[in-house]
């Protein structure tokens, strides 16, 4: 993916980001605004946003988890999730089931059918992130996964 | 920054993210998640939250932009500049003034407060990123930010 061509209300000139640019965190940042628009058009097909498949990935590799571990997980608020389980639950993906150890909270699981979308829309998200990295080669790659572990 | 140790209420697997963990996406969002925690606590001192720095900074180095690309830049909403820019001109720190060339949109400028705020909150920032990074050697900071600059 390279940068968009000059749409004819764009500014004369670039917008500089920032003085930090340098930063690793505004690079992170501005990479993920990069990476975002392909991410969204590749998930539109299932009418699924980026947070939404974030949560069904996450849930179907910790079949059983709650809500309150799956909130920590994705770092947004439990608020946030019960909206995201909502709207996971009436596509029919997701079930939520009285935990066997704790009446008081819900065991999250994949229905068949979430199971199914799932394993499409990751192929098709795996597809996406070949696209945005295919600048690298795979030694590129791998170092920057590694990098990128190693932070924070 | 290390991973914060175990809590007790902690679950007693760990959280697997997904079997997408290979994926640079998925890598940008976990790196980002690590360092929000310790960021959001750098900048409570000036009332500040990510997302207004982050404003505060564009405008900063864009003197006399217009809100709407501000809105661009940030991969934003305009709506939700509008709610940014009410806060930050609320703490004194950013005009908007009728623009020059198109007397119906602003052109947003900081104040010298603004500047002011703006010069410790990024030495602050810089600390911050330091120290998300303190892993890494000067070498591999450079290899990262290169590698970051040339994907999506």
């Amino acid at each position: 993916m390279t940068s968009d061509p000059p749409s004819s209300d764009a500014p004369p000139a670039p917008t500089s980001h920032s003085p930090l640019d340098d930063l690793v965190g505004y690079a992170l940042r501005r990479a993920q605004l990069r990476l975002y628009d392909d991410l969204h058009a590749t998930l539109a097909a299932w009418d699924m946003t980026p947070a939404r498949f974030s949560a069904l990935t996450v849930i179907g590799a910790n079949p059983g988890m709650k809500a309150a571990v799956l909130a920590d997980t994705l770092g947004i608020a439990r608020s946030g999730v019960v909206v995201l389980l909502n709207g996971l639950q009436a596509m029919g993906y997701v079930t939520r089931a009285v935990a066997l150890d704790d009446r008081r909270t819900q065991a999250l699981r994949l229905t068949r059918e979430g199971r199914s979308a799932l394993s499409a829309m990751a192929r098709a998200v795996r597809a996406h992130d070949r696209r945005a990295t295919d600048a690298l080669d795979d030694d590129e790659r791998r170092v920057l996964l590694s990098l990128l572990a190693r932070i924070g």
